[in-house]
């Protein structure tokens, strides 16, 4: 294994975290607080760690194949994760590093999931630290290093690739360090324009900005204890829209930047998505009739709570944990379809389960039919073999991981409900599930043992699986354990 | 579609359950019940219905292709049931008559899920047929016909296709015919061994004989409201090594039939089956370690549980609603992991689990060594392309009806856990799940709608899917509504 280039990599993102970690130091300094020569210090540390590690040899070969981008990525999001904890430790804001380590996680990963019993204790630096990691978390940092440095050959795409959400690589143009300006543009065009509006509804800065982080990165952290619950039905719509935006495939966006506006609605992933977000609108607020004052009221809350649970973002306007089975089965089911591949959301990607459910209908007409060869089609091309192959492969490794963390954290005896919902809101970077974890509750009463394994199915679920599980192969972890990440070796 | 071979096909199966309804006519005599009359009623009803529709014109075409061996097979299944459950409701026995039908497809289907408050109110000649259905729906009453009628050409392999459990067929020797009945003649020779074993624990012989069968089938009926637990621990052992030898893929017996009695524990599926098997009694043992007197009581009680749930049988000595979360998970998985393809045993089948996971195996290994070819192997073969396709259809369509079952039951609003496995237990044909259905529960208090919907999940997890989700196809529907069933159409 090329374990110097990976050793690159790592630098070249320790340097972007230090550079960022310098936004909350401004921040500090906007309202006075302490905190901030916490962010610095660590930032100080981090480019300095990092410069060591880009500096102190150059790599021979400066290409990256599938296993080395897989390793560096899943690695640097770990890094990123382990440095980035730093500060809510040491400033004392969270008494542990390892709890400190599970909210960074599910800051990056943009699940949500929170172990902070008070989030209005925090310090305005580190609340918005904790916003921010969504925000670079949801677009991805290697997609962000990508934007920036040049690589050689082939090694874009494999990192790209490990990084991206979906069953396929979403390349824009050609060349990669263009595709990834502008997903880049498109996602800070998006936010800034998300952060004006909610500042037109009269809410305060601090809150628009920190919000319209956790909406673009489909994150779910908060500023209020209430979750989304306390602000104007002005700012909860504009949210819900912003939430729906987000979990849109960024390529159909792409479309609207090319002035194609008709292209958009023909992109069938976006239509099903559309459509499901719909369907499940008018089903729970149909069940749930009569729980609020008015349809109007019902169909906000509803269509939050929907937008918020597809796209895996997590915030709340209302407690679902207290709506009638059916909805919360709905909801549910909605964390496990996530948004569209190639937006920031979590989630299976709603293009795999379209192209799960053709196969089963292929399937059933083979029986009726059974000399057809019709194709399954997929955005008008028919679906390749190889990615067929992928997107099973995906959902079994998907099915066994949940298993082998249901059954792991079952051991707590926690009941059924709290116990499965944990592990479906970490997985798919949703944030809050039901029962003990529900939308008022938190992730703090498990032990040790529960948070690393959460820790882990947030990483999974963010990275797709295979590019942080084998970092659990005995040969990577031999590979990585003995090598000598300054000399190059093959 | 060939209408006129579907239709005599019914007939035969009509014909079949006719004469074994004799059966509880001489338990009836034996026991001076007037319930007798009323099964020498139905059988009589079910002998001229029969006899018309094989006889009243015989089909030019005797051939059955893959659409019309399913259709048959589903049709038999639901015809079966409809006839079977007759004498229950005529009786007055069971209340309604929908109930009747879900008690009937519950035992043919081997589930064991009831709808009684009280077993033990049956009449004797009631009680018999309901452990009977579980003993002819186990080995398949088409393999029975199969046994019994001449097929002409390629018919028979379609009939056994739809109906026998597993990712193959398990044809024996080459010729159908004999496959099958080598199949009930080991299937009647254990059960024979089984009734000896329990009337050698001074077991009641019409306890015995009801119970064999119930196990054979890896049903679940019992004839006490306790279950299997007021039995002595011999008994509960005896029931417990029958078990697992039902949920044994059949294939493995023939080997001992033909004297190879070490090829039977170098199958690869029978040696997974049995290490599921003992991780989980061990892992639960620890578990629940001071819940019992002993650890001997201790090991019965698990091995028990562990045994009728994998087994997907569904008897009980001990309410295991009452261990701990990690016991009950563990319990709730082994539901989905089933027995061996080829047994009597429901749920996905060990075989089609463990060929899953070493694709998941052959992936991450495929990241580590891009350029590997290795092959995928089962039971010493490479498993072909066609093999995993259909493995990994049959997964994602198993989810998607799962998903699509748990929404439409939780509009009855009953807590999470029993909704969860109240699917469980009916799609996987175990029969107890947890909470309200749990080991001393039932499922009588679900309206017909959600009834419906398990005794569809039945049918679906015992037909393994695609032979009865033909039938909701529009094309087949019509078909068969609008074809002539005394005509012969092409």
């Amino acid at each position: 294994m090329n374990s110097s280039i990976i050793r690159v990599v790592l630098g070249h993102v320790l340097k972007i975290e230090a550079a960022f970690m310098l936004l909350p130091c401004l921040i500090a300094v906007i309202y006075g607080e302490e905190e901030g020569f916490v962010y610095l210090a660590v930032a100080g540390g981090c480019a300095v760690i990092g410069t060591l590690m880009t500096q102190i040899k150059k790599p021979k070969d400066s290409s990256l194949y599938l296993k080395e981008g897989c390793v560096a990525t899943a690695l640097s999001w770990i890094f990123l994760s382990a440095f980035g904890a730093l500060p809510f430790w040491i400033t004392g804001e969270i008494a542990s590093y390892e709890d400190s380590l599970f909210e960074t996680i599910s800051g990056f990963t943009t699940t949500g999931a929170t172990i902070l019993l008070d989030v209005e204790a925090l310090s305005h630096t580190s609340l918005f630290w904790r916003s921010f990691t969504h925000w670079l978390g949801g677009m991805g940092v290697l997609v962000f290093l990508l934007a920036i440095i040049p690589l050689s050959g082939g090694s874009n795409i494999n990192l790209m690739r490990a990084e991206s959400p979906g069953p396929s690589v979403g390349k824009l143009v050609p060349k990669i360090k263009s595709s990834a300006r502008i997903l880049y543009v498109i996602y800070f065009f998006m936010t800034v324009l998300e952060i004006l509006l909610l500042l037109c509804g009269g809410m305060n800065p601090f809150h628009a900005v920190t919000l319209s982080m956790g909406t673009a990165g489909t994150g779910g952290f908060g500023v209020l204890n209430s979750s989304i619950a306390d602000y104007s039905a002005y700012c909860q719509w504009v949210i819900t829209v912003f939430m729906i935006l987000f979990g849109v495939n960024f390529n159909a966006f792409y479309f609207i930047m090319l002035g194609k506006i008709k292209k958009f609605f023909s992109v069938e992933e976006v239509r099903w998505y559309l459509g499901i977000i719909a369907s499940a609108i008018a089903l729970i607020t149909i069940n749930i009739y009569g729980t609020y004052t008015s349809i109007w009221e019902t169909l906000r809350h509803v269509s939050f709570q929907v937008a918020s649970v597809i796209t895996t973002t997590g915030y709340s306007t209302a407690d679902f944990n207290t709506w009638p089975m059916f909805s919360k089965v709905m909801l549910v089911s909605l964390m496990f379809v996530g948004a569209c591949a190639g937006s920031t959301g979590g989630g299976i990607k709603v293009s795999r389960i379209v192209i799960m459910l053709k196969t089963v209908k292929k399937e059933l007409n083979n029986y009726i039919h059974p000399k057809s060869i019709k194709k399954i089609m997929f955005e008008e091309k028919a679906v390749e073999h190889e990615v067929l192959r992928a997107i099973n492969v995906y959902f079994i490794t998907f099915v066994a991981l949940y298993a082998a963390s249901f059954i792991i954290v079952s051991l707590e005896n926690y009941d059924f409900t709290t116990t499965f919902t944990s592990v479906v809101a970490t997985m798919n970077n949703i944030g809050p599930g039901l029962e003990m974890v529900g939308p008022s509750g938190n992730f703090a009463f498990w032990n040790p043992i529960s948070k690393l394994v959460f820790m882990v199915d947030m990483l999974a679920g963010r990275l797709e699986l295979f590019p942080l599980l084998i970092l659990f192969s005995p040969k990577v972890l031999k590979d990585l354990l003995f090598s000598n990440f300054i000399k190059r070796r093959s």
